[in-house]
């Protein structure tokens, strides 16, 4: 059985977030989701607000699999992720700089687990989809409506 | 159950290509490595010699797991990939330009099969090392010991 | 009034061509495309060929404004852009990595001509659709109808 | 006729920005250049000084055309540009890095509002000036003569 | 007889910086080391002590050639370079991308001094060491022995 | 003393490539330019022309130091590099993507040679100008004058 986790800061999740977590549902026998949350960042959203907005869009988007949503509250991501018995990090990436910034952390992630990241790239009509533009564009009277879940929609109104 | 496959021009192997192989072996339960012959490019090494070079090469290692080596004779890949009951296809990638190359193959081939590709960096030591350069400093007389296998160093002298 | 040129090899032209060439009408009072013939590049038609794809496909999606379609038989681009008398020369791209590429030619034609280039991105669905891809495609018998016209599908099979 | 708009933080104008101003000056009928004050920034100058600085830039290089100078005080951007009728966004860029920034933007802001984004390529001698660059020079007592206009030069001393 | 500037954070020097380092006092006749204090940023450790952590570690790994440490204390560091009589400034990097956020420094360096920047490429197996990264894992407990010497890993903990 | 080797094609040599070898010069005590002949590139000029156009072209923008020229016959280049006693290869760079190219390169030449490669930015002016744009160009009849000494010039037409 192929355990993997899916971290991130979902602060919001989008739609984007989801097309990934969807299909790496599909490879995975058991996806388990991670909201981490970095103190550094402006938050819109608590922990337990952004795992409870994954919970109910996986649910409005009828995503299936076993999966599991919970936060990181302190350590390393990858020490959470031999708690949970994992063998891979599932990063999505919409574009090569994205890709170019995560390169780092996943070697890093390697050497202090042995844990590899598998790497799914975005949905074409996602591609141009992050947290920080759906909160920004919200945040000015932007119609968000499609970049989001009908619940993340409500939560940012 | 989940299978994926590998596919490559691999002309020759090299250890870079390897240590992916290696890491997608333990992370799905079936790994088809698939020699793809490009006709435009000017080969050094036949289809079955690529097969019977990756196979010796996964032997030397002692890289274990249900792999299996065959090429590609016609058609599309991802027809090939369906056949083998793939859920997804998996690529090594050394830097952001790789990636930025293999992303529309990587869409096409989810629009023509529904089956993902999968994304592994390369380890940091093999992550300059490509089929080509090998080809290009060995017939030139360079050593290129550091960069395949035993068996590959006496196919290419 | 401001009439622009959208130059390409359009071998043969795709919806993403399409969408940067309706774009690009609506931007411009005149919108010359300009069919461009690399001898290098094995041509999979030829230039006739590929204005008349481009006509029939302008037609069929009903892309409207005052737009002409014609070859470039001899000399620099930016000759026939001088003859008729364009103010920008329109380019559309994908990734970042596309740019890069035209960036160091968008600089000789200006020092050439004086005519500036103006980059249009993708649309979304598009970004991943390159000629090169579709002819690849369809060579080995995949289905290309969501990346081109009725018209080129028919052209290609 | 067509209109566009050049938005961007100008703090302060940049010799790099006014080439941008002056060509899109003359591939566009009128151009309404917007001043986008970002709160989350380290201001160097308030939104009305960056304004003038502008418009006295403009008249002491001479740069010709219908082009105005205002701020966006609230709301988003593409909003201010339906409001002026906008039919395209300009955006200057340096290297291929900063497209790779401005393309999930340009996507949004044509999902909300219709408006294209136009991107032009910096001239060769002003693509590595950045007003970041400029006031960090310009606060350790270097010469950034070379960047800026006379006006801006005797602002920033 | 050729004078080469190294200047950077340091806050805490890397092995990757130490590899730059070695290599760059083998090319020319007299290093300067500079630590750079950005007061923008959260710093872990002082000038004084990155300037400590440098000599030491230099003195561990038994680094030859005339090399010096000292700090920036105040203007610009190519003001620093010059009354060093320097010829060159290194600078290491790891992908296309830290030369891509480089290259404006370079050139705008060039132009207030004269001095060319001269780029090194990392060793591939520091390629994704950064000050940052090593800080970010130990802060949460996470083992940063490959990456730093054994100087540092004792100021970490 | 400090040697340095310049490789490349050179066919023609541009003042793109002259900016680096003058630069270089000065960098290094003893400049080995050396003319690498690729007989899978369809060449304009014979080794010895380069060379000779090289030479002259050095000799026109009088550049000054310790300049040889010559071509690299047979075998690998970092062989050459260590018969003149090199110590490190220049490359000069004018994009990202130049870099992502040379990177791997860089790194086989040194574990070949135990010789660094040290990367030099293109001045700005400059950062467009290639040797195939230039023999493109000038093949269609364009006006290279301003990226190619007087000596190409007529070598070209």
């Amino acid at each position: 059985m192929t355990v993997a986790i899916y971290p991130g800061s979902f602060d919001p999740v989008t739609l984007g977030h989801l097309s990934v977590l969807k299909r790496a549902a599909q490879l995975f026998d058991e996806l388990h989701v991670l909201v981490v949350h970095n103190p550094d960042k402006n938050a819109r959203f608590s922990a337990p607000e952004r795992e409870a907005l994954l919970r109910e869009s996986i649910s409005e988007l009828g995503i299936s699999g076993r999966i599991t949503v919970s936060s990181l509250t302190e350590g390393l991501m990858v020490e959470a992720a031999k708690r949970l018995n994992a063998h891979a990090i599932v990063k999505g990436f919409r574009t090569a700089g994205d890709i170019e910034y995560e390169i780092p952390m996943a070697q890093v992630n390697r050497d202090l687990s042995g844990i590899e990241t598998v790497f799914l790239a975005s949905e074409p009509g996602y591609g141009y989809v992050s947290s920080s533009l759906v909160k920004q564009v919200a945040s000015l009277g932007g119609d968000v409506s499609s970049y989001v879940t009908k619940t993340v929609l409500s939560a940012l109104s």
